[in-house]
């Protein structure tokens, strides 16, 4: 696996991250780290790799776009010091316009989101030892769907900037869409945003995927 | 307008209908009747018609299918003795194909929902004044999708039924589609099926426009 | 209908407009505005003209007078910059006049309300597309109960504001008459101050109108 | 005063006499008798009269008509075998007629009000030492509000019910006119049914008067 | 009575007159004054004199010695400008002697409280249509216990500095004494300190004797 | 110490022993003995003799009087099968004469406080290893007063039905007068019934130490 | 893998089980299988095999031992018709013998606990497509503890009863020391019972292991 | 015994020493001091001392370390003034390099903890009459595990710096180990770490005896 022993490990994001974790800094005793995917990687990444665990750090927050992210990046991530990042960020920025077509201030256009992200992106890369992008995703299945098309737009911007920055991109979109072959999205997610706990495996699985995580400790030893 | 002045009015349905309202039987004093169409329809009967005022009561049950509605029929309907009713279902009946696809139990099938909602239309007619059925909806305009094109043929069985009763049909579903033509589907309802109060109101109209409602007195004495 | 698609409207006065209203500002996601009439006209509103969708906002205050709304109009008005704006305020001023005889300090004699209001309208106007005066009402038929007479006093305040700066004038008394002519007050509102449901949808259908709402499409477009 | 020491003094009644009492039954310690007239005339009493303490139990019930007393005699008026009995009904018996119109099961028309309360005085006043009856009231100074004149007329009924039988019958619509004379009705009352507590004390002090209670111990002793 | 109609009456002191009384100044609407005595001396005055009304307003709180109403004087009388005050403090100088005997900065010995109560007095009087100190009482009738007669010593105190004012003085502790001639003290108080609503009407009762209220209005026309 | 390993301790009686203890019966996990003298109890023994532990029961119950507990023998004495049992009843037997003087149904007179503690002991003691009867006391030193005039009565009981049973007698009141000799009532108790922690230590030891309860190990092996 | 797709999996068994699942059978929407290792284990199914969905049921109830088990085996197994079951029981069993030493009818013995877990394997495996039987441990390294060499020999029991009925054992002692070695006990359970979210998934992957559950599916086509 | 009459003695610590404390400082009326060994040391010396009152205050906080201590020593020790100061601490410091490895500025080191213990204790000893060192402990028997051995280290760390300044040093550790030879220690602590009743009885115990207490006051007299 990449992710070295002893490694903090921080996620951000919106509400799919953050899927009520502790405040202000979800770490530590007491399971803070929410209902969501963060939580889940945690625990595989701890029961897989007893002798290699990881300090997985949340600071997710619900209805955030990518200018809140800059906005506190600061405070959540810089004086956080981690050593692997991962972002997912992108679903409010095309939500609001779609839900709230009356509040633009609310939504982030292509360009400011691609540009807010490289910027962060390019700052905070040298001081980390991993970084991972996963895409933000829409759980409907017809491309002809307005919003489905604009966030799959948000999407391939994420992927860009990572191969422009040699990170890792995940897509997440891809990961639904496979699962979307089986199932109705209103069985991983009334909304079509946030995912019951098999919609979040999804999200964890690509993570762990993306960063080298094997399941069985004999294949591994291999 | 075809409800006539003190008749007691009754609306019977799901969540849609319910919208948080009192239990066990709302109505009368303290804005018992929920936060959705059917207070809307309450309020606008009222302000417009003050000398035609018309009891409205809502037994509206938040999960139900149509089996549930037989269920309870006796005690929710019959017992009330409306001179008005109005009957609109379905939409769980079909949800639960999709978002509990391996609990075939919660879900009522075609047959089942169509036998059903006809006795019940059948000998619950000869003791009304008036009987509305409004058909369930999908807040998804891509009538390719499974789930929509299957509440579509849950739709016709409800004007069919309606038609072969002589009772009147309301077509949601062309309400909805004519705001989503304007709208995408998560401006008006997040899951595309618990509208928000504009989603609410579309309900409301089409049920108003269905019993002669006219807003304006002028027109009215005309 | 006057306003135009995408305008922001703004309700701003007391507990009638407040009715419950999430705070500090009233708007957006999740049906904020509260439980009254401007629920009531945002919904209307959007659900008849889906293609021309109205930003509206709610400021109302429980308990204000018209020396609060002038308090905080910096805040709650100008730097929110609407379009339109619909002011009803004036039921405080009487009402502590009869329930607080002892606390004349709670209540606003008609000269400072006038002068105020007049004020308010004069430097608002030249920012706003439209501007529409609700006046204050008392649902009790008889003239001669002493707050009634009052608050007739400041009712046509309201209007001879209205008409001095050419702006829409709304008389809720008079649509509150109308109703109070087949139904007592209780069955209206208990205290004769807080409408039920039905009594907002009185000042929703009166506003409405003022601003040329018509219910119909098919009238609309002829 | 014509109570004896150690009497036991029932009230029963509507939600002017519960005023949030004690369930099931209000009496003894932690001053269980509710916030309204019932505490305090428990209070004048003690205090005024240490040497000669009554039991003062309360078994008002909110929303009660004279139809409900009559379900619940057996109960919470036989059953606790009291020395003195107050009844103070009628508000919702009236009340009902004009706020839901709609509901004529919920209200009790002027024949079973005087037919049902003529029963209750003539079998329980035998089992009795005093027995008073107190009027319902309107705080209405208008006699021409529809609602006035019915209380009016509900009130007379008790009087004339109190003197057939030859039991204490309190005017309290009287006493609440004497203070409407220089005060408005919202300043003992919001809704003109429930008042405050300088509204409550008017009820106490007209029920301690008929009863014979002297304020002044030196008054007492001549 | 000696208080004009419209005057304001202050009354100021620790839990017995508190009472649970809204924050910060209680007065106006919805009976702030808590459940003792200060709201049974507005009820009765409302009730009797409906000529005549009073602003009745209590800034009591919980556990005050006199050292903690000199250090709120300013906010909590002067700037209320009241007409009328009435003091009742010292239970809670005493107490905490008896019950914390290891906590000396918690209680007040009676140099300080005399020093403290006469400077307050006087310095007040002048701004004063009348002034009322109420004595701290000890509902425990044996003298030979400490804090009773700690309690008297007290007592004496505030008398005497009523005395040298010319301010009317009422002795609380005489008015329980009477009581507790017929009636333990646990049928009044069961801590000594707190009295149930018949030992608040005790107070009540001496605070309206002392200000000449008259509970007939027949009586008061002579 | 008298009670061997392995017993089962079961105390019963009022308020004083009930001290917020679980329901229905308190014992085992998760210290559910309430806050008074039966957890002190409990926890003296557990850590003073280690390798002796008890079972310890609690079946107190708030405002029990002897004819309460004789009600609920069966089940929450027999039923439960103690080896050792402690009783502490009477302070709402004596109470209640004072506090509710008008409620004689809610005391219980010494005839038939004596007859039921008698029946009770007679009858149970032949079933335990051991039966302790603690007096019931008033934290009130003065003899004069008739309450403690009348718990003295009471406690005189309690022990004379011991010494005929020849069971253990604890003298609670005894234990609390010397106490008092130093401490004013209200430093251990408010209502002089309810004690602090202190007093509940006050009984703690004096229970213990009638069953022989060695503090020291080193003593209690001499 | 072994289970097939559309299978019910019900999981029973004591607080780590149940975890906080909802009532009375927790299955279907809203995420209702608690925060333990069913619901990772759910999660991951659903996950890795959108094709092959299985339904997952949990009926875990904390405290419970195997006598429990047995006295709700008919509602909250046979009545269920599972498929597949899995059964972990016997924590408490143990854990009372050592933390409630006193009470021993609240543990199992050995012979009662093989007994009973035996009698309802071979009941009820005649009646699934598949059994699971999950040792009982203890967090705890130190095989000379009381309590962990006592629960070895419950865990032992468990696989001897699996390999009797031939069904499938999981020794989920083992997997824990397997952690142990890397990690305190304190960071994989404070009390060595009831595991974090990364004690859970030890679990989880235990179970799935057994099962033939395969991470990623490139390995499961080959 | 050594604590002179009306000392204060002040104990700090973490969360055993805390046990739900009041806030800021726990001393005085109403049983603030929480539900530990803290509350028991002050019940016993008030109950078996009466003569002698002792004022005792709290300040543990749950989670603390000795760098917690150290930062707010003014506030929570020096400005308290107290007479008597006892210190357990050290649990905290050690437990995180046991249950969150990952976060070592969690947890202090020996040398820290030595070195700060030394310095608070240095500079405070001459401010007090006497001061207590109670180790911190582990009720976990078994000396060869990591946390145990780890804990011990840090007892003599107390225990040395307790000599090297001439304080009384009590060896909390041990008193648990005698229980632990007769109990297993989740019949103590679930958690090895907080003490139910009797682990806090325990720690009462060997602050008590450290101090001189006697139980008996026949003993003392001689």
């Amino acid at each position: 696996m990449l992710i070295a022993a002893r490694s903090k490990l921080l996620f951000i994001g919106d509400s799919i991250t953050d899927a009520g974790r502790n405040r202000p800094v979800a770490e530590g005793l007491f399971d803070p780290l929410g209902k969501g995917y963060v939580t889940q990687v945690s625990a595989l990444l701890g029961a897989a790799y007893p002798d290699r665990p990881v300090r997985v750090v949340n600071t997710g927050c619900s209805g955030n776009t990518v200018r809140d992210l800059k906005g506190r990046w600061q405070s959540d991530v810089l004086d956080l010091k981690p050593d692997w990042l991962s972002i997912m960020i992108g679903t409010n920025d095309v939500w609001r316009q779609f839900d709230s077509p009356l509040f633009p201030e609310a939504a982030v256009q292509p360009e400011e989101y691609e540009a807010t992200l490289d910027a962060l992106v390019g700052t905070t890369k040298p001081l980390l030892k991993g970084l991972v992008l996963m895409t933000p995703f829409y759980a409907e299945p017809n491309q002809g769907d307005a919003m489905r098309a604009r966030m799959d737009q948000y999407g391939k911007i994420v992927l860009s900037v990572a191969k422009k920055h040699g990170v890792i991109g995940v897509d997440t979109q891809a990961a639904f869409d496979r699962a979307l072959k089986h199932q109705h999205s209103s069985n991983l997610s009334w909304d079509r945003v946030h995912p019951n706990l098999i919609g979040h495996m999804i999200l964890a699985r690509a993570f762990l995927d993306a960063v080298g995580f094997v399941w069985s400790p004999v294949r591994r030893e291999k």
